[in-house]
């Protein structure tokens, strides 16, 4: 089987595809100045950008594992979650508190139908 | 391809579904105040419910990820998983500590083939 | 769909498989007397043994999410995940730092495509 891969670094990729399926990495904000909103909505538009070039969309999404810095931040992560995702169908998601790179809020790693 | 979606709520689906797999949120019990072991079977009962969903059963679990809010509880947690499981065909499984919501102890996130 | 089943215990295999995928449990490397390059060697040793049972390899790796005890050997543990990649193409990742068995420093969870 072809695996399609995005924007192969030397560590990771950003995403995987198979011809069914669509993996993205644990994606950051990148920008640690902002809080817990403002770095979910910078991920969420990186999930938005990688899902369209593999043809797909947030409607398709499997899965998704959320890991906050303080699940404390959960119900602010949650309010731009909500508003991404609109009356879309939801992915079967989990959120957890793990230690993340320094000023890193919040980390998403989904997957997707194509 | 069509997803199949399990009760889906305003953040989250219980389960989404190709025609090969299912997965499932990160499940928890629900009741705080029941000890490890009691959280850990009202997990498996729900899993057990929303595989029966979708026309499969545990004997088809692929993967497992359990996160506790302290892994000292593991050996407890795994009484509980080894009587659920019995003699079937056991999935890919990792097990870590984690920040849950407070009072829950566990927590469970399973794909499986149908 | 058959499920080929590796190294099946009482809790865990070390994999699952579809006739497509291959899902490895979270490895560990066994001897926590070794640092965490020590220990992330044998890991990946395990992963490249778990695919090869499985007719694959790690250039068809599509995930794969790093547990650490301790974030700040993330820059180690990179060094060895490096070298073992080479130029091949890397699986989508996430790493966070996570509660692990005493003395473990780094668990591996894998899926690859076959």
């Amino acid at each position: 089987m072809t695996i399609e891969h995005l924007n192969s670094g030397e560590i990771l990729s950003q995403g995987t595809a198979t011809d069914t399926t669509v993996y993205l990495c644990g994606l950051t904000g990148g920008d640690t100045s902002k809080d817990v909103a403002g770095q979910t909505r910078d991920v969420l538009a990186k999930i938005d950008a990688c899902l369209a070039h593999y043809g797909t969309d947030k409607s398709k999404l499997l899965t998704a594992v959320i890991y906050l810095d303080d699940l404390r931040r959960k119900p602010a992560m949650n309010e731009v979650w909500k508003e991404w995702l609109g009356d879309l169908n939801r992915p079967a998601r989990a959120c957890v508190g793990a230690q993340l790179e320094m000023g890193t809020q919040v980390e998403i790693m989904v997957t997707a139908a194509r």
